[in-house]
């Protein structure tokens, strides 16, 4: 389960375990009931490296018309699509759509049409769409992603591991000088006496130094030459659903603490980097929401699985070079902490 | 000055005079230094009334990167994008564009189009777009704003008093139950001993019942029989110039009061209106920002001029017939309070 | 009912009705179930006019922990304790006390205290106190309320029409250029197919124009030779109680309107005026709340119990020479629109 | 200079040295032009442990009314008096002032007095006050703060370097697990070409796993059979000062980040934490502001200074018995780690 085609593996597999709560069975996002993710992989092998990342609640596709949600930008530098009414309705209407800075209008619109296939007498929508500049290795100013992408990105949305690294909105995204991309993780909890799940996938794309379990592996070091490039446009979107029944607020308070765990991989938090989190919840409604007492485990299980997501999203991410030649390279599993020599598992 | 080429005309007139303040030499927002306005509407004569209008401040076409800025989401049922980067670093980077609510983001994507235009090595950009549903008069499923649209409010934008009523964003709209549009209005302020202008343009798209100068007018006393449609998926959107020195924080106080000023003419603020504005301020940059003490003049200049560039939107518009043959009628001007029997002038 | 003991009567009796919905029995807070008020009421005679008023649901005394509560702050000018933990947390701990500005402090320990006895085991309590600036009548620089103060406005909180205009919290307020203080409204709506109950007090303290019903009552025009006194350290204290099942967001919602309804009496929203709503729901736990499309008639209550609650604080207030020999005048009440000649009813 | 009375030291005695960037002369808040500090202990030796610390800006008591400021709600559960205030207009006007959660009023009341008194012609004051639970080891209902507390605090205040740990505010926090309480810490940066310095200090109080430099250190495991306590009630107070040229917008952005902070030293961020800052600017008014772009360095000195500030508050406070005979425990230097078999300096 934790190896990729590419040879890459993720987090566990490198003995790197955050935490002490357990996964869910795919230690991923759709660990969470209903919870479906789709990419579209845009590389042409030279000067385009990026994509679209669908994360789909069936609910929504399956008679909901919302589900309770909530957005925090930790860093507003972004062009999150359809925030301020997520603020005020407190609902998510839409499934979640990640891509790349400058497309992000057409992913908008591309989400709309599928909505409004969805519902012919609708006449309102919020599609939610994050962004972050994959510019470093990708040629945004060509808006690549057409309709079709974020089509093919809704409509290929599966449960299952999703894909991790260089697909879908990663494709072209590097983190802590390293390259990144998607990444995903999950705990198992138990608040006010019942279980929950919590799952997390991030679209990693920020700067600072690589932070493994308390460890500094600044890029220089481990890459010797590599080139450190700013990341002056990043940001990193993160995506938190849950089973737990949670409104607005409570997922509002799931949703900063998200923010709050990117610094345990060493996040700067600079800033350029549009860094948000979008929590919702798949809990039937009517269930009365757990009570704020009784959510430290859940806040506890949405931070280290953030930290796993995004070490997963650096892990599983292989060494790239694309627009105008640029390079970001791989983390090298050898320099990890408490696996020195360790290779890949075969 | 006053009088519109289709024969109707402003609120002044019509001896509707708000406030003892003086009004700008256009008594619109081109009053302020800088700011143009254009329109590109969209009318078939059948299913479609809808279009777009664009506020251009003339220094982000003349070299500066960006001007003070501040949203004020009253209501936060709507799509404006780009507001979390305004919120975050208190900036409009570019021109604000309003349209129709299903159309939000093929305009955001035109006016990214043309910002990319004026800068070819930028690679991030924060297009400011707000919609409001004109869906009662025109076929919003159709999605008809095309990047040529945009463009043409964008690139025709003009000072001079910009056309009202049925024109650009507000070609379909409809507020308080009579036909509504476009309506712009100024005010000269002395604040902290300096003149200053307020400038205001609105795209009203909102229930309640019309008040004029505190009289109330239910359109189904004025107009007989006329059918009361209910504004659901409504919005206002209103944008504020001035050149006065003001920071972000100081111009969200006064986008807040802009929003305030909407229940002088019998808004309801209800649940599905998106009640926006958006503050700017065209001074040169370093000039130190106008005393929070010294505001008082300026907040009453937003507030009169609100209500007039409103009541502007509704006297100026006329009766339209459109989407499924229904029709929003225009004010009639003979039920005026103080007005009785007047006619607009030849 | 409406006639106070002082000969100053409530709005209705003037003929000044606001809106169409009906009024809950007493037309004031009291009328949702469980909402008591007490004053404590402290004139010398000279430079001392102040004191303190208290919403008390009897829910919080009678064993609940919380309601869900929301507060909104329109214009942020002002000291209130307790708002940051009702953000975060969504809910009301303690009764609602009122009193002045320089006071403001000692009457939130004097509620801790009140709260600590309640709850010998207690280590954590959200006190929520809200002030206005008297200091155009009362000597607030003595900050003259004592803890007796307090607890005898909580202790003696009882249902019933609470007294209004010179008394609490109101007993030195002014507001629109004229002698204000304590008001109170309620109406009755049907949401989502069930009766609901909104009720408002306001503490009312701020500058603008009196409107009454749309027409402006300029105080130098009523009362020859007012000293129009700037309002420049006012507030406005709104408290929203209601029946209907709502959550700390959709209270926020009601929290705004409120705020937006004291443009109906001709607030100017100045600088210096500190603008708070604070609105709760005392429907008992677990209730499902009203959906979100069905509020247009609770905010419509709102709205209107806001103003006709802001009208009574001023018809009922009785002239008052206070610190400095300052004279702040009641409206005349033959003045009124559409109550040419009328005099309080005998 | 990094020696404390009590015979314990501070970070960088031990070997802990947080990022590269240099500190300032005493690496303490105090480094901040005009920035002094005072404290009252409070410690009976049995049932109390606590007191007031006080950060008094020299510039707010020679002259200026008020310096730029922001404060960031983490997590909102707290009491902090003023709030409100500091958002609407953006500045402080008060010294800050931190203690003991049930004695926050009588404080705030206090700092009033103390406000009031140096401008007797003031009618509006908006003191600031935040505070933690102490309740571990203090009889936090015995309320034992008095006016003459706070006020030998503020008149106390002085450059140098303050005294850290057990001593004012923190004399009865805990943090981590372990005794804890005030701390301090600055850098030097530069920011657009110019050299500024920030400083932080802390008042800790809160929950998680004490995280060194990246190594965990469970008081469970340093401390056989050490009482866990939960922190329910907890909090941490955050005061960054910087001389750098900030306005409130901006100093909003480094107050998050000191939150985001917390977390490098293995903060919890659980549901009863008051997790707030509060950012404010000594420079010289109408100093045109640090660019956002060039911020960063700016950003990462908060960051640094939080985290060292954050490990001074624990390295200094010494073993503390108090309320109900309560225990909490010093961290052991010998278990620190690159300090294995350190003892404190002579």
């Amino acid at each position: 389960m934790d190896n990729h085609p590419n040879g890459r593996v993720r987090a566990r597999s490198l003995g790197v375990v955050v935490g002490a709560s357990p996964t869910g069975p795919l230690n991923a996002i759709t660990d969470v009931d209903g919870v479906l993710v789709g990419h579209t992989t845009i590389d042409d092998g030279a000067g385009l490296h990026t994509g679209v990342t669908a994360v789909v609640p069936r609910q929504l596709i399956a008679g909901r018309r919302w589900l309770p949600a909530a957005v925090y930008a930790g860093n507003g530098y972004g062009k999150l699509v359809g925030s301020t009414q997520v603020d005020e309705l407190g609902v998510l209407e839409s499934p979640v759509v990640l891509t790349a800075t400058l497309s992000v209008f057409r992913a908008a619109d591309a989400l709309l049409t599928y909505l409004m296939d969805r519902r012919p007498d609708g006449l309102s929508f919020n599609p939610l769409v994050g962004e972050t500049n994959d510019g470093f290795l990708s040629d945004i100013r060509r808006r690549p992603i057409t309709g079709r992408h974020v089509l093919d990105a809704l409509e290929g949305a599966s449960g299952g591991l999703p894909a991790e690294g260089c697909v879908g909105a990663g494709t072209g995204t590097t983190a802590l000088g390293f390259k990144a991309g998607i990444g995903t993780s999950s705990r198992r909890q138990v608040a006010d006496g019942a279980p929950v799940t919590v799952g997390v996938l991030v679209q990693a794309n920020f700067g600072g130094v690589l932070t493994v379990r308390g460890v500094p592996m600044p890029v220089g070091e481990l890459i010797p030459g590599a080139v450190r490039h700013g990341q002056a446009g990043g940001s990193c979107m993160i995506v938190v659903a849950t089973d737990a029944p949670l409104d607005a607020r409570r997922l509002g308070r799931l949703a900063r603490r998200a923010v709050f765990a990117m610094g345990r991989v060493g996040a700067s938090y600079s800033h350029g980097s549009g860094d948000y989190a979008i929590a919702f919840s798949t809990a039937p409604p009517r269930l009365p929401p757990v009570p704020d007492e009784a959510l430290n485990p859940v806040f506890a299980g949405v931070m280290d699985a953030v930290e796993e997501a995004l070490l997963n999203s650096l892990f599983t991410a292989t060494t790239t070079t694309g627009f105008r030649g640029r390079t970001s390279h791989a983390v090298p599993y050898d320099r990890l902490p408490g696996a020195a020599g360790r290779t890949a598992p075969a």
